[in-house]
């Protein structure tokens, strides 16, 4: 296959795309973006790098992260992880407090925000700094160690994020936070304003085509059977209301966040990562959303 | 992979599996089933096929039909059908009226009951006599010729299907069913009364494993990139409130029905029947959904 | 109190109130009537009569029409009636399938349209004739014996009563009706399209400020206790998602329809029907409601 | 009427009454009462009291005490205390979150825990000092001057208040909430700690039976027009999830607690408190609504 080809030719289709998304402006500094940023990178198991455009500026990676705490929780944990959270699509709003109240306080998946202040709860738990775990988990399996939280964009997180901490006194309330929620809060905010290049997380994401070893090293970081998982998890729920449309379209495991990236893992074949800033309507990268659909449709290939 | 001897080794496994699962009883037909019946017929792409247990014993199909229908629909009418529902999970049980209602009469995806009442309606619109054509293309892509609706359960359906009637008559008052309500009830019920072996469901399922090409004939029946699509709905919204949970433990797209049965596909590789009348607490069969995690797990095959 | 100075007062400082409200146009029938219309009639329970404008002309009565047929069902039933639905405001728009669907098909009270489909089924399964008796109870209690369905207005209502019927099955499938579904929606829009004047039906809701009797002939229709309980459900639950709001403003139990109808009722002082088409957003009379608020304020009598 | 034979009457009626309610146990402090405490104080219009029981004994108001700081607000604000809040019912659990996200942030009424936390937001933005303005409030009121908060209910309020902090945290994110959360969370809780006998309560509600007036002084304390809104809200918003049933059953505006206790007016007529500290399945009194059923049945007096 020639992924080189294939995606500059999407590049070229793309160049005029009307492109009627809107950048996230719920923290002030994430709206401080270039609009019209566009990258992606395509790492293939057989080592090849391919990528176009802005692939390697950093940006907020945002609810990408969470694919990361999630890791480090199923490596601490084992299946007691799941008494505290489900495995299921929300299908709401990804910060939705209906269905955790009337669930008693269970999130329903590790990658909506109430599961993953869950996880962040486990993290302030388990570890006696988190966040450097966190940080240090993130530049080994990427093997890029400039890798940093930005400051601004965690303290702009932590100015605005009554909703969060709504999320996690309601939570609290149902006994299924242990940990002070300031604490976890902070966790949480910073592990969300992590800045990564397409590169970046296309390296990272590696761990997850391939059967949870790095590629570079051939160090098994984490269990084939917990990269199905994980994967599986991405495929169903990694895309806020939209994980459906996702699967139909594009037809591969992934993950997306507000920053306008998408990671998305083809099992033993490749791991790509996009970056369109404007958001459609439901959170999700527009271009980021229809470059990946044209990859997978180039390509006839797509796990289903 | 020899799959014959890994089947036999579940079964053998299974046989002292505590079963505290349910039989489906919401309509009393049903609930006169034998329900320590359990078989799994397994369909390779090479050709082969292997089985244990009751796995030529016919059962009602319930829901798993709806893959039918939907394909059906998919063959007539493109992409204008996605005007009609969506494809994303519900997140709630799958015959509630609440989303329906907040959205507005467009059913989450076509396999909880609201969607594939539309799809019912769009049969009705487009055939003289929609139910003969389900059982033609059933009979086709199966290759067995005496499938037949089961009239008990068809009437049984009939008289317990008010809630049925209730979805049908609140998508009427927001102009998303056409036709007559009896008339694409008595289709939607007849659909749901087909009964099958897993050895039939695994054979006319092997047309999703095969990229839309029955194995036997090669004749071409849907197209590529539509089964890829079916197949994506089958993993986010195949199983009720419960299609994480099979992602997350099974790792391939299926579909279950309250009658017990499961029907799994892993693309390029294998269809696969199992049935178990008892159902755990979602919908789903308690034993179908632990013989197929273990068939995943020993193959060390999901599509994650 | 002089009352008949006090309401030419309001009549004099409403004639160029700014009304933006809109008629309703769910049924074609009923966006038929003249939105200009204008009229009160009060009922004082010394006897005395006072109106203005258009308070003889005839309308569509709609959702006042439930607190006749809820009468009847207290007469004939007592506390059993209150096995099959509950006295509390709902919260919710008054057609809503989400609280009936999560309280098991129980309606939530007899004034929105589950409750007063139940109370149908009742007098389906109570009368011979329940259309019949509804019409001689009217016209009894208001001693007008021209009153008369809308056969128009009750055959749009069945055109467009989907959602009823959705309702209607939905509770069917919980065991809450008991005769066919068809039979019930009959009686239930024939009483909606009962067509009555200000002046007639303040007569007929004087039985409910006169502790149950008939002023003019003094014949006890329904207890003392039972009117109680009926003032009380019309001040907690009248006025759809807008209770509060007129309990707030106006201080008295009362009723609405969409036809633009509300009448009210002053305990042992007087009963009051005014009419204007123009509803508020929540299905109000926009004018009616603010008739009212001046009528309490300027006699400076509320049961508050 | 002789008001003290009717409730010595009621009191020898009830003695063997079977009370199978539940002292509140959300927090620690409330659930160390004795279930055994009953008493009433009434209060007439005309100056006379009459009691039985442990009318003298303080107990914990709890939500009682959002009638006080509602007036106060009322007195401070002007209409404009409307646009933060509405008046309607909230047909759902007293502190649930679902609605409050739906609607953006403003809650149903002021006596649900979201209301109640607005207010507190308003008496923090307009008085140096809250909670001594409450206390001044209630003594001069009731004319009890030691009337106090309980510091150990509070403190145990405090410590178990995460789902008060939810909702406090959602409001602030949709900009309801003005000042710092902890600062109104402590206003609120100390409120709810405020200890009061039933003759207490009973002077105080007087204001409310007496057009705003404090009947030992005559001064005006609220404006009459005031006064009717109020009870218009205790009548349709003053029992959490039973507001109809109390309606319907008593018939008067009122207000209750956890801790056992119901305040309720006859304007114009009387202020009647009565505490039992075993509640019903929705959070009230059981054995207090039963003796304001049978007052009301026995006087032959409701507002309706």
């Amino acid at each position: 296959m020639n992924y080189s080809k294939i995606i500059h030719q999407i590049e070229h289709e793309l160049q005029d795309f009307p492109n009627n998304g809107k950048v996230a402006s719920y923290i002030p500094e994430l709206s401080k973006v270039d609009p019209e940023m566009f990258g992606l990178h395509l790492y293939c198991i057989d080592g090849n790098h391919h990528s176009f455009g802005d692939s390697t500026e950093r940006f907020s990676i945002q609810s990408i992260s969470k694919v990361f705490s999630l890791t480090l929780a199923m490596q601490l944990l084992g299946d007691d992880l799941w008494k505290r959270m489900d495995v299921e699509p929300s299908g709401n709003a990804y910060n939705s407090l209906f269905q955790l109240e009337r669930e008693n306080g269970i999130p329903r998946n590790p990658f909506i925000n109430s599961g993953a202040l869950v996880i962040s709860d486990i993290l302030v738990s388990e570890y006696d700094n988190p966040k450097d775990e966190i940080l240090k988990f993130v530049r080994k399996i990427s093997g890029k160690h400039t890798i940093n939280f930005n400051e601004k964009v965690a303290q702009s997180e932590k100015q605005h994020g009554h909703r969060n901490a709504a999320l996690a006194n309601l939570m609290k309330s149902f006994g299924n936070i242990k940990n002070d929620i300031n604490a976890i809060l902070d966790v949480y905010f910073y592990q969300c304003s992590l800045a990564m290049s397409c590169e970046e997380l296309a390296s990272a994401f590696m761990l997850f085509a391939n059967e949870g070893k790095i590629l570079e090293t051939n160090e098994q970081v984490i269990l084939p059977i917990k990269v199905q998982r994980i994967n599986a998890l991405m495929q169903t729920c990694g895309f806020y209301d939209e994980a459906g449309e996702f699967a139909f379209r594009v037809g591969l495991p992934g993950k997306s966040g507000v920053g306008g990236g998408i990671v998305t893992v083809h099992p033993e074949k490749y791991s790509a990562a996009v970056w369109s800033p404007k958001l459609n309507q439901k959170g999700n990268s527009l271009l980021g959303m229809e470059t990946l659909e044209r990859l997978t449709t180039k390509t006839g290939l797509s796990i289903f």
